[in-house]
């Protein structure tokens, strides 16, 4: 089993003052690979921590991969302390002065002082090119163990790490060959799917893993394949998933990485088909899962988000007397929501959220958590009650699951 | 000074799998204190990791938070690994089985087998109970270092943080009297900001720190002073609180620690106004930003949501006229835009957002990040021109922020 260990360089990081995304993202992607994350860790801006960690590191680990630190000013000592830790001393890379002043120049302006120190590095880096920002990345080998050095900005350093480092740990690992196949589902919890597929995952052969990264309202099936050739580890899979898909068949959505909003999205784009959306409850947060994605016109065409009743009667044009005598929360105003933004708006479907989000606003018989969903079609109004807990923005985030769910089995 | 360390403790953070938010809000608590974190870990569920970590966070800090392992399956198995670590054993701790029978209770369901086991506890541990969950929380003391053991579940350690821990924390550390002013500011980037209170911050006494934690679109400022007495140290803060607004006042929300949307909420609820929105471009994120605060439905009315220009025309009434002349994007289409969302759903004030969010549908005059925002009231209606950058969801929040930051200044 190859090791990693990451470290992350900042002080900021460590008193809370921001939020590390990178280490996850990392190690997530070592994973992919086949490298083991061993330990994270954080440490702030000073000598004596970072060498104390890399010392640490370099007892426990194949691959040591750090970020941050890297910036233009005082506070960031990256490069110096692996100079020191190395033994060795900063110069100017040719290569790394070539690339920073076209990456000044394609912006219009000069490598001033400070920025010009980014070009140096420790004598015994492999340098490689940061194509999104100034600080390069680095890539070190002493007595078997590899360091590796990366800014902090995460855009920077995913777009480092998938151009060039993970390509470059496969082949100097020699990494088994290893393929993933991704199985999202929606509507059902881990601990029920974990149960529905424990016959076939008991007999999963020994080289295939099967790992459940669960999300709020939906959880994520990654069976990996380890072996020599990938063409057999590949049909490998794909038989298994054969045999799985079948038990969990209506969970499905997708059998690559992809958000529930974009699989729907693209089924309505693939069948020329429109949607359009009155919430109240869910105020705007389901008409966002649908615009976040781009391209998202083509088939999204708006939303009416009547929070107050005036809107629903005089927008969406609900009855007066529905509203009294139902209340807002019912599957009587939700089926009036739902077909006349359809008609209103001349869409192919029309959905529609009404309940009650709280954490105040309970009635003795709609408790919060009470919340209708619908989805009208040119000829039927699919309609569906949740009961879903005490949370406001956990609510709203379920009901706008729970709504693109139904959804996607009306358009199967 | 005191100084802690963070580890937690699971696979699925090692690898990945999940996020860990747990040390982020733990060190941002304990800086509140005066305790610095020197070094946060997160290690594997072996027992060989868990007791490397804590003999090497026991030579450096005063005091060890350790969250997760708790759980009662067998690969929980922080608390065996305290019994090793420090030379006891698992026994039932009374007041622990008692308060997880009530917990239990209070469900209608009985104490099984495995969860009995939570009632255990190493003979060493001063029990604390956790009244979100059944996993106790546990305080060593050991050759005068502190170690504190915690459940991974978010929210049970941060009710274990607030009610017990961080009490508990300075009363056993005598860390001196702190006061923290929060000023929330909108409107001006991190630099700017700290070039124009420079002179200020120069000139603060020794015992007020001042600390910078932005986020996309505002910056949270943070002035902290340290001391004996409390009384003394809030005159202090509050009069250099008193010469810093006048230098930014404009860029000033708020006076303690609230989002945007949430000060301007109060603001209209005060007032008795009244708002409803127009959006394109944000496409139902600005009306979540008002919806996701509980009570908004007292001022925020509804939107209505464009993403078609066919709604832009039937259910807003903006003339095809200006939107083949001038386009989605425009001066012209906003105002119209702000001023029929307001006259339609009846509300005080109207608000449209149009612009081009990305990644595609940029123009040689408009490019990517092209966004017009409105505030419509009774009398005249604002509008501003924004020109972002090139990422979607980032155009999108920034908008939000942009246009929410718009109406806060037609309120004053």
């Amino acid at each position: 089993m190859i090791k990693a260990e990451i470290i992350t360089i900042g002080d900021e990081i460590l008193y809370g003052q921001i939020t590390d995304t990178n280490t996850q993202w990392i190690s997530a992607e070592l994973d992919k690979i086949g490298i083991k994350t061993v330990r994270k860790s954080s440490v702030g801006d000073t000598e004596e921590a970072i060498l104390t960690i890399f010392s640490e590191a370099t007892s426990r680990a194949d691959v040591v991969l750090v970020t941050g630190g890297l910036g233009p000013t005082k506070d960031d000592i990256t490069k110096k302390t692996f100079c020191k830790y190395f033994g060795t001393k900063l110069a100017v890379h040719e290569q790394a002065l070539i690339d920073l002043k076209a990456f000044f120049q394609k912006r219009g302006r000069e490598v001033t002082g400070l920025n010009l120190g980014q070009a140096e590095l420790p004598l015994n880096a492999t340098y490689i090119q940061n194509k999104l920002g100034t600080a390069p990345g680095m890539w070190f080998e002493q007595n078997g163990v590899i360091y590796i050095s990366m800014p902090g900005v995460p855009y920077e350093m995913k777009g480092l790490m998938s151009d060039a480092i993970l390509p470059r740990l496969q082949g100097h690992f020699k990494t088994p060959t290893i393929f993933h196949q991704i199985i999202r589902t929606v509507g059902i919890g881990e601990s029920i799917l974990a149960e529905k597929i424990a016959d076939w995952e008991d007999a999963l052969p020994e080289n295939l893993k099967l790992a459940y990264l669960p999300s709020m309202g939906s959880v994520k099936l990654r069976l990996t394949g380890f072996g020599e050739n990938e063409e057999v580890i590949k049909a490998q899979v794909a038989s298994e998933v054969q045999k799985l898909i079948p038990i969990i068949e209506e969970f499905v959505y997708a059998l690559e990485d992809i958000e529930l909003e974009v699989a729907i999205g693209r089924l309505l784009k693939e069948k020329g088909l429109t949607v359009s959306t009155a919430e109240s409850c869910t105020g705007g947060y389901l008409a966002h899962q649908f615009t976040k994605v781009a391209g998202s016109s083509s088939y999204y065409w708006g939303s009416v988000i009547s929070y107050d009743n005036s809107v629903k009667i005089n927008q969406l044009g609900v009855r007066p007397e529905t509203l009294d005598q139902f209340g807002a929360v019912s599957e009587e105003t939700i089926i009036q929501m739902s077909e006349n933004v359809r008609q209103k708006l001349g869409t192919d479907f029309g959905l529609a959220t009404s309940g009650i989000a709280g954490p105040d606003g309970g009635l003795p018989d709609k408790p919060v958590g009470t919340i209708w969903i619908a989805v009208a079609t040119k000829d039927k109004t699919y309609t569906q009650k949740l009961q879903l807990g005490g949370f406001r923005e956990q609510n709203i985030h379920l009901t706008s699951i729970n709504i693109l769910n139904l959804l996607r089995k009306v358009l199967k």
